[in-house]
């Protein structure tokens, strides 16, 4: 292992200088670059455009924080059992970024990459209805579901996905994946017999996907969002807490009961 | 417990509607608000100024990575053991940014914060200097370090810290958390009979302070920062790992040695 | 939500007892019931027998520690990073725990429980083997691995393996689980035409689930071990440290390259 | 870093054997060696008695599960979140082991520690009582509270602590922290004018300082008997769960409150 040397093109210094993405951090980064550009930079080595910047930062505005969710009742409870350790209540709050309630997001956008990868890719509305339907045609006889539609609230319509549509087609970027999507959108009732929403989740894997992030790392960043929005609880909690009350609102009404050994 | 509400000024929704620190998150926040300036936005529950937001953006990016540092390492072990769970992976890299790798931040700002709260502030900087001198005076007394003080890198000055400093002035955002800094930085000599920089992580606490950001979680912008820098850590893993050669020049190297008993 | 109550039958406590299981903690647990019988109780709601407990306590001891693996690697480096913080040390070794390092256990079970679930039970040796053939063929057809199957570094056998049948059948435990593994490693040649050692992770999974064990979980038991393990590694840490090294050997060895913008 | 190797006396293994602390892992700890026993020896290095193992797996079982803390709540939040991620559920849980609800247990062994490291150890019960006379006095004084004094629901008397002394007096393995702290449970209410039971976290924290485990690794056991705990709590979890409902209860009761901007 003598000769081994580690590559990397992140962060590095020599005693005068730092460098970022091969970038003089203080000189063309600090106070140049924003967080969601820089956010950008790092996962992909290239520097967004404005317009690619402008789409990420809606997702990540999208993604950010949705009330109290069980990601951010675990980052309060955590805070609340263990108030020595920030670092501990947002990793916490982090893991529960996984399939089920962060999860559309990174599902969404292999999905349809899944899809294009094997289809030529339509050149007008038409040709994306037609490969939308035999994609939901496809997904119901696997008896799958398609994911991003659907969404327990806002049945008529999440307001994220017409408006990340909207800031998408402002800045020239509604791209394959966003393309498929609206066409799912479009199509599915004839398939499904109802007419769902295309939720935010989902349009935002879509969107990610477009700009070229990487599939694999699509919660990633649905978990850099969320990390802004813990923090914010953590800065709300401070000041106006509920952890506890949520904490004795379960042990109070605890009920002891026989243990139960079936299986 | 029947009646307890728990009250939140952070996301909500209704079936139309979705609710962001009072913002409608469709068409206010998403595609108007940066990823920086909406981080500040929830721990403070204020839209910051496009000044307050650029320092601030300048301290995440001085924060976002630092090659291969405990947390990178262990970020990219984890996903070369768990590669199913990102949320994992980026999780188990926070928990590094404790007392000794992402603490100087927060300590920084809680040391200048809690000498600001019991002196008169100064009008000067021969006033500065002269709370500075008392100040290094008496942490020297009680055998302790003044955070922020000193890099076993940059010897001769961080490229941050100037930085830093030049961007809040540019903003008009230089207060008396980054004056005191500042003021310590040209004393110290006198005191400690050598001159140390002010480091990056230092300067960083002291003008997060100064925003006026909670300072119980300034560690908690120091992991936002570095929960990027981990997206982009993992995005060059998978295009070129490193990980296995890490552990291999562990495990390859392994020496077995007979237990050791004493405590 | 007024009347919701919280049933568990595992700890509760009034002002002068608490209950563990149905069990009065301090008189009829404490000083009597052993960690490793208190964790299949916990787990099952029902108290296991000798028997049942010295397997179990036996795949504990396979699974506990393995060296310098990537748990341990990452619990050493976050301890080093952050020494505030034990629980974050030790979580962020046993986020390692997913499919790659740890996964084995489960798999196994799993793809065993799967293949008993749709087959009529064997009577003798001839049958099983049957059984087995029948299920490596499929699982050969179907291009996927065995779990269980090979390793490599006990290439002509893993020790623990022999062992773990041995003491399954001392105590009249050799369930079907471990019945179907047996055979499959009897079988396997025939099919695929060369002779892997049954792993010690997978006749862990095996004997696991023959003990009733709930099957979502059979990853969880290979963590409780390695959480022993993971405070054996911190323990030596504390003592001999080498995670410093460990870090060093990266950083110090880290070659700054030009970033690599292609997806 | 050419000649770097890390020695270690945990695990390791050769192509036909696999050693751990020293032993043949397979032959001389699989079917021999229980798991208290084995955890205790991993932290040590050296194999407990048969009294030191009782007494350790008595404080293990006292700290294993304690009904709906926040950490149960929190592992099975995240496993309603994250059901791919089994490992996040528990590391997520072990993080909540901080100061407030899992630190008692190593703040009390710890403060024991440190009296008796600098006063000459007592001969007798009045010696003892004047210690600890001593002790708390100098801790009130310093307006601080002697760990492990006081329970919110056990008022009058903490069952796990007569039971632990009585386990540790049948071993003959009552030491110096466990006299000093009885002698604390006599002595204190002369100085605080009241009667606080010596509660269960404090004396396991006094217990485990008597059999030598060390005092930077208390709080490790106790996440080792909590891991326990929360494996339970993801069973029953899985059989009847509850954490869905603990999330609505607050998601459905949150109100909406406009931002307070105020620090």
């Amino acid at each position: 292992m003598t000769d081994r040397v580690y590559e990397t093109a992140l962060g590095s210094s020599t005693k005068d200088k730092i460098t970022l993405l091969g970038q003089d951090l203080a000189e063309d980064v600090m106070g140049t670059v924003g967080f969601g550009e820089l956010a950008f930079w790092l996962a992909t080595q290239r520097r967004p455009s404005t317009g690619e910047t402008r789409v990420f930062e809606a997702v990540l505005a999208a993604l950010a924080d949705h009330g109290f969710t069980p990601t951010a009742i675990v980052t309060r409870l955590t805070y609340l059992s263990a108030p020595d350790s920030v670092q501990g209540a947002l990793a916490a709050g982090l893991l529960g970024g996984g399939s089920r309630f962060l999860g559309v997001t990174e599902d969404c956008g292999r999905f349809l990459h899944d899809v294009l990868a094997t289809a030529e890719t339509p050149t007008d509305e038409a040709g994306w209805d037609a490969l939308a339907l035999d994609t939901v045609e496809k997904t119901k006889a696997a008896k799958k579901f398609v994911p991003g539609l659907g969404h327990h609230v806002h049945k008529d319509g999440d307001p994220r996905t017409r408006r990340l549509f909207e800031i998408a087609d402002e800045e020239g970027l509604r791209g394959p994946h966003l393309e498929l999507f609206a066409a799912i959108g479009r199509v599915h009732p004839r398939v499904l017999g109802k007419t769902l929403p295309l939720n935010g989740a989902g349009v935002c894997g879509a969107a990610l996907a477009d700009l070229g992030l990487p599939l694999e790392l699509l919660r990633g960043f649905a978990l850099l969002a969320r990390t802004a929005g813990l923090v914010g609880q953590l800065a709300e909690e401070l000041r106006h807490p509920v952890a506890n009350d949520v904490f004795l609102s379960v042990d109070l009404n605890n009920r002891p009961v026989p243990p139960d050994p079936q299986r």
